[in-house]
């Protein structure tokens, strides 16, 4: 296996390549799509609603693939529409890898030990169906249930992202309490880290990362300095109310090792206030363009992801 | 809406409808199938391991429609098959709703608030296209990750199980820790109980219930003197190792409050070794019928449940 066949070595490659740490978020909503995929009597079927995801879908990453590394498709989305939307899923998946983008999953998926071992297989397995680079992991049943997404993970060039502080308001119920000093999302991280450190690719990262909320700036720059061998997946800019500048805590001074996504805020662009006036409904996909040069600007300027740039 | 329509009066009404609380566990594993449905040269395709998972399940559910109250297909398998084993998946939850049975989905499911409501939609939503009875949920990502899950099963009489205390070794890393006295997974216990109070139903339970492993039978006590309005769906017998005493304790005195799951001890009964010599492969169904026979009456025997058939 050449080195780059490692994912966290992919992942800094396409990061390099493209110059930026912009994650698209593929959440098709059916109440957000633009017009053109709605154009229709009565409620739609779930077969409906699918083809128009898929479509929707393929356009935003027409738009997206020669300015980002990577997209995260939200599966919670696509099994809203039931087999035809997995099926969208699967096609949404494949389309955006033959468009050289990276695939992080995110379906929160686990499970006790050899069910998750089924997880593993499906989503980052050699025979997997789906074919995604990496999946979101959740971590609350313990090692045992995490080891079969990390052997998987390094057999195959994959890899997974465990949810560590998650971006929601509600997340500290749990994730905040105290656990003798330190909260559950520090132990949570300490466990993270350890089995980064111990899927090291060349590029100093492991195959394991950690999802790493947006939302809460201070927490980001103190797991920064707590996994320097973690990529993190860091969701809540845009739509969930951070801003470019919260998410510079998560970088290294290369201006890597975290990867920033943005959904609602750069695929429904089209209805953004600031972008309405400037693109018709049906020019949406200029939109999505305009929305993540937007953020890859905001990025550069406010965050270490800069240098990647000036390096690039 | 009748008051059987809320998915607590409906799982006590089936649970003594069939005079006891089985569960069995829809977990289709290619290597555990019945050499009936594997025979073919080479490696299966996706849409053949889908098909047979379908059969399969198909001819379990009619085995046991008229035994037990309740099945819980597990979606990993289904997911590792592609989107054909997702439609193998919802024809196995209609399948089994139109025997009689209800449909526990085990998909351990959960996102940030407007993501978990896409999952809420799609499994236990108004239109969804699986149309389970219940959903396993995790509750790592906290308070406003649990309410779209607990607003839809309220409005339409489903069922929503929180991982509290899992049946794998593992659990215990972040479930166990203490937290001001407390275990963490005490903590979940105290949310999801006070969930299940604000949700009840005639009988007394909840619609939110939550997942406490059988490999843990002094934690099951505990945890159902702590919940007391709260269903638990406790895995863990037969192949992972607990028996039917150990869950005695999730029941309430009259043997209700648990449904207590077996999938690989029921559902591959025909390699067990001592089905092996009284049925022959092409009898897996007879194997099944046994094995369902034999946890029943050993929960009579050994736990509360044994008044539910006194009283049925």
């Amino acid at each position: 296996m050449s080195a780059a066949s490692h994912f966290a070595d992919r992942l800094g490659e396409a990061v390099c390549r493209r110059g930026n740490p912009v994650l698209v978020g593929l959440d098709p909503r059916w109440d957000c799509l633009p017009l053109s995929f709605r154009q229709r009597h009565g409620t739609p079927s779930h077969m409906e609603i699918a083809a128009a995801y898929r479509a929707f879908c393929e356009g935003v990453i027409d738009v997206v693939a020669p300015l980002v590394p990577c997209v995260k498709p939200q599966a919670a989305f696509f099994e809203d529409s039931g087999p035809e939307g997995m099926r969208a899923l699967a096609y949404v998946i494949a389309y955006a890898r033959q468009r050289g983008l990276l695939v992080i999953l995110d379906g929160k998926r686990n499970d006790i030990g050899s069910t998750a071992a089924a997880y593993a297989s499906a989503y980052l397995g050699a025979d997997s169906p789906w074919g995604a680079d990496a999946l979101t992991v959740s971590p609350y049943l313990g090692d045992d249930s995490l080891s079969p997404f990390v052997s998987v993970a390094q057999e195959r060039g994959a890899g997974v992202f465990v949810l560590v502080k998650t971006s929601n308001p509600g997340g500290g119920l749990f994730q905040d309490l105290d656990v003798g000093g330190l909260t559950l999302y520090r132990r949570v991280a300490a466990f993270v880290e350890q089995l980064a450190g111990s899927t090291l690719g060349t590029c100093g990262y492991g195959a394991v990362g950690a999802v790493a909320g947006a939302t809460y700036p201070a927490q980001l720059s103190e797991l920064r300095a707590a996994m320097p061998h973690t990529w993190f997946l860091v969701p809540g800019v845009g739509a969930q109310g951070a801003t470019a500048r919260d998410v510079a805590g998560a970088f290294d001074p290369a201006g890597l090792g975290a990867v920033v996504n943005s959904s609602r805020g750069i695929i429904f662009a089209h209805s953004r206030k600031e972008f309405k006036d400037r693109f018709s409904d049906r020019d949406w996909q200029r939109a999505v363009e305009a929305a993540t040069h937007q953020l890859i600007e905001e990025l550069r300027g406010e965050t270490p992801a800069g240098r990647l740039h000036a390096a690039s």
